[in-house]
């Protein structure tokens, strides 16, 4: 919509008070054209709220996505070699519960930070070619393209399981896949089965789009009211302020009062700063 | 060292090029005294490090806080309620490691949004005076002073535990825990019994300081270099830039490259993004 | 199968070498026949055996019960109170994995040692009546009946999901659930929900009988490949061996040459005793 | 004691009215005995109770291990690879814990069922030679002798850690080990250092001895108080009933009993079957 605005549909800029972006694929574009001096309305990066990444990406996609790969599948996930590509909020999500349901989890990230945090994480870490040679399932949690390519397919084991629950299709490069592959069929709903020259069969699930959507139902709605509830908020505090065109941060207590109202609505109370202890956390005088 | 030049010793200032500071409570500190116009100093916030908070906060304190803990009372985890209180680096990693032996985990915090993140993450949310009713062993990690206090005393069962692994002894309130005591005897080394009027003990350990300090031997080694690299990193870059007189942040490619030295030194190999990724991943065009 | 020849067509029985049994409760049942001196044929207790009881219930049960209740359902698992009634084998394959995925497990077993298990495990213990006032999803697996009632149902939350991965559809008394209902309405497909007197609503999934079977596919082929290699070397067993008409455990080697098939299948290599530590462990007068 | 009475003090048997037995060593040396027909006392196998092995040996064994371990060392666990050889109760346990702390588990067992289960678990399971290669630190739990000896020695990484929680110290081939040593000494307490002739330095924690009790204070009492009940009770069965010079299983309602008073101290409350449910469960008839 906002691509759309800004190239084809440029006449109705001055109309739009700002919006609101809910992806972390989408906050990293917006903030690409706000770079280049393209971005001409404000935007409220929602994706950054603490009240959504840590919880619609780590729990929503770390479900879903498991979800879905049973759905497509009827896999047995005990046992298997689980490569996670991308260890954001998405991927680590996917690889605590894949751990969780005994799987033996891999983890690929170029971000060393990342890829740090999944070694002492308990998740083995290492290049995407390695992990291609080993791997029994494949999920693909970047934001970025081709991150699995024809030099991956051609180390996999016969049967191994491919899916994407980053972005766009582009993650796995299926065109790749298609060049390699001497036969396709369909053998289950969502599950389309690559024959190589040698015979090897690799299984692709919904066509690469996001698995969670193709094969299940998307994150339980149960998590998504967060993420919806600071949309809302989002849009109502770019309507009582003037903001700039550039990508915003969400205010700190638009994104604790979602926090708030979510542990109101699961009956759980928690406690709040004394006068002393705030005024404690605010000096530096006492103390050893 | 910060506080006293700039209180007894203010004449060393002028010849200080700046310093870096290692804990979460340092920082506040450090940030309150930049608030009020204190600071006088440059100050790289070390401990926001990505190569930081997540490594050492996180497993090194939540490794060696439940090591403290089994060295001073060889309880036997499984099945205990385990109270943490406080759910940021620290807490978050003693209570992933806790449940990890079995414990029946309880979280307390005053941050709505880490309360939520505690509940997903499987733990059970609730006030600190509800969880003192229930707790059998509580931890206090929290970098305020006074969470545990007479009130939550008066609650206990007999036989409760309580350590501290936050920052100094007073975020367990000791003097109302003595004034309620009718009796005082060591038990162990690091373990202190308090017998209250009616006849019901609480045990404190290592005197409410630091149970890893107090009762084993602090972070392991290997994950202090991190820090230690940070830090070092960090006087040189104070060192080789004029810096202006308040809190900074550790430059993301110093952060980064301490990951990369620790990677490499674990012999872990990750990848590298193609130019073509390095393009997509900055661009707004390609994809649907 | 067994029953009917035991009842309708008696007159079959002499022709019957023996037969097989797959399930708990079957061999609960054959057991109860041999009791009471009616099981005219052998059997062979292919439940017992350790390569089945310990992966088909286990890991089969625990992924395909939760299978069926996402997919019947979507909700979001993470942080939901998970009431697993009966920890026996496919008790504790539930409870593991649905803690794996961030839910406050509480176990409910009439077996003190498993009761206890359960509790060092990490899970809550606790009575049906207490669990049914907490719960947000029941799951019995306990081979029982009546195990859900109108005593509990009486208690549950508004929003509870009552389901049953244990045996036939008599674990959750549906005739109690009818009578407490004022109304009764399909809002997805396999799930129910009754409306009580007050207003509030019971979810039941796939009408109380088999959940991965009725909203999922059952176990996954990949491990039911154990059940059927035992099934099909036990029925083998029975052919070449002339058995008394009882229950037979099913012989160590079969079930062991099960499991090594497995591993080899598997591409998992394993060692073996040197005669030495063979003789050592069959000796008692070495060491100290 | 069992073995001095029949060999040295052989004049004492006939005042003996029996034994029991805890460890699982003990035990199968009793039916080695039993088998050549050298047993002349009664002995109940108290390890074989569901009341102990599922929580001395799991439990217990599980957290002093590990506390051990850290208690020599102070290494990080998290990101490890933790050798775990046996994969009985004792094994299970400390895999199970080492991998709550982020370790990278891998399995060895000679048994393909304890195998399988392991591989399914999410443990890697592999030989102890390809181990070798790959752990951090090693732990024998088997209660067999030279699971680890001079083969393993020569492929392990500079740094390897050695410890033994099964039964004797013979598990780690300590000869072999000092034979290859050019150089040996002390680093800590209970941490030799056994320098190879090519450099490398090997580990060995508590001479090779329980390190549960050698570097921690063995089982937490709280455990060990299930075993000694069980103790208990079976001498009192012994006492008053007339038994054979054989091994014997500890009787049912023993070790219940034992389950339901531990339940009882820890406040926890469990069902009881209703008696249309015994019935049903001692029945076949009804159900589809």
């Amino acid at each position: 919509l906002i691509t759309t605005l800004h190239t084809k549909r440029t006449e109705l800029l001055p109309a739009v008070l700002g919006s609101t972006e809910e992806t972390t694929t989408g906050v990293i574009r917006l903030r690409a054209m706000e770079k280049e001096g393209s971005l001409r309305i404000p935007v409220i990066a929602v994706n950054d709220a603490k009240s959504k990444n840590m919880f619609d990406n780590y729990y929503g996609t770390g479900e879903s996505a498991l979800h879905g790969i049973l759905r497509a599948t009827n896999v047995l996930l005990p046992g298997k070699n689980f490569v996670i590509i991308g260890y954001g909020h998405c991927g680590r999500g996917v690889a605590a519960f894949a751990r969780g349901f005994g799987c033996h989890t891999i983890v690929c990230d170029v971000d060393p930070v990342a890829a740090l945090q999944a070694h002492y994480d308990g998740h083995r870490v290492m290049t995407a070619g390695e992990a291609a040679a080993t791997g029994d399932i494949f999920l693909t949690v970047t934001g970025c393209k081709d991150v699995l390519n024809a030099g991956h397919f051609k180390r996999m084991k016969d049967g191994a399981v491919l899916a994407n629950a980053g972005h766009f299709n582009v993650e796995i490069n299926i065109p790749e896949l298609e060049g390699l592959a001497k036969r396709k069929r369909t053998v289950r709903p969502n599950v389309q089965e690559y024959e190589l020259a040698d015979g090897r069969r690799i299984y692709l699930l919904g066509e690469g789009r996001l698995v969670n959507l193709a094969a299940a139902e998307g994150h339980p709605s149960e998590v998504m009211d967060l993420s919806f509830s600071l949309q809302a908020l989002a849009a109502e505090y770019i309507a009582k302020h003037k903001l700039e065109a550039r990508v915003h941060r969400i205010p700190t207590d638009v994104d604790e009062n979602v926090a708030r109202l979510k542990l109101q609505a699961l009956g759980i109370k928690i406690d709040a700063l004394t006068d002393a202890q705030e005024k404690y956390l605010a000096g530096w005088s006492e103390g050893t």
